[in-house]
């Protein structure tokens, strides 16, 4: 090695690829859509809906959920206040990195205060995109695809949202989907055309 | 909403845009380029010099370093062994998600101990390269970029690794750059070629 490429560690280390450039390259840019509602809502599925739709234009594209994340990244966390803040937090802080590699990022997590999730929103400044999955809880309850609410009821699951912990809806969501009126594919369009109304994806 | 679109929540659940199918569209597969090495060897240089050659090839790209992770994502960790560890954890649970999400993931943490960089190995299955940045410790201090050698001889930092801490160097690297003889340059073209050969990205 010369000392010529020696003293150019330096340089070589300032020229970082930068957000700007994988959105330049990927022709879009990076967000986080976060997905807010009560068990049942529909988040996962909407999430993942658009998500499809969003890949079938190219875009680069990423879910992060119960089944990557509980398993995974947060599997040291139980459901105390304080844990389930940090549950939020670090999702919030990987989807800062997502969004920095230029992914449209979904997340589809209960998330239920209003203060978390502002948080998050702090993180990702205009690129955070609050969808609230606005599904009334008799829907969901009735829906129960997991069986949670039955075993809410009946006392199972201790500070269960909706039941026995409560749920802050959005006070002023980018994004208002309402499943109980609306289809999935209509839910899922309204997301896409949102991301392009403002200019976060090409028509 | 109809009884036939409520009935299709599951089924659109299911329909999940996979690894693979990510894979497919940008036209390479996601793996984690773990750099390991001391304090000083060149892991950022050389992580950021690869980035910058595959993102001039179109792939998808991230570097994770301490710059985006300790304050963020790991900005409430220590240096205790129990938070080195935790820390070491976390990063390799989310190259786990970079590399679902289709991105040649590159990390750049001293990471000292065998038995984190295997735990992150276990979780990336062959999509794991470990990336030795075999530079001799004599280099290392006498480059010193930030000083933190001269502060470690000094007694100012406990516990800075090759002085005070152990290293342990990888048993098993897939590759082993050596900057005391190698340019950047060549170091950063031999980690692409290792991917070309083994067909993680095309030639």
């Amino acid at each position: 090695m010369t000392e010529d490429s020696k003293s150019t560690n330096i340089v070589w280390h300032q020229a970082q690829v930068s957000q700007s450039d994988r959105e330049t390259q990927v022709g879009h840019k990076g967000a986080v859509l976060w997905f807010t509602g009560l068990s049942g809502s529909g988040k996962s599925t909407i999430a993942n809906a658009v998500e499809a739709a969003l890949h079938d234009r190219g875009c680069r594209t990423y879910v992060l959920d119960g089944d990557n994340i509980r398993h995974g990244l947060n599997k040291n966390l139980g459901f105390s206040d304080e844990d389930r803040q940090e549950n939020i937090r670090r999702i919030g802080e990987v989807t800062k990195l997502f969004c920095d590699a230029a992914v449209l990022t979904l997340t589809a997590f209960i998330s239920p205060f209003q203060s978390d999730r502002d948080a998050v929103r702090e993180l990702a400044g205009d690129r955070f995109i609050e969808v609230f999955v606005n599904t009334p809880i008799e829907i969901c309850e009735q829906r129960d695809p997991k069986g949670l609410y039955q075993k809410a009821r009946a006392g199972e699951i201790p500070e269960f949202t909706g039941i026995s912990s409560p749920y802050e809806a959005p006070e002023s969501p980018e994004i208002d989907v309402h499943t109980d009126e609306q289809s999935i594919e209509e839910c899922a369009q309204q997301v896409v055309d949102y991301l392009v109304t403002n200019q976060f994806i090409s028509a």
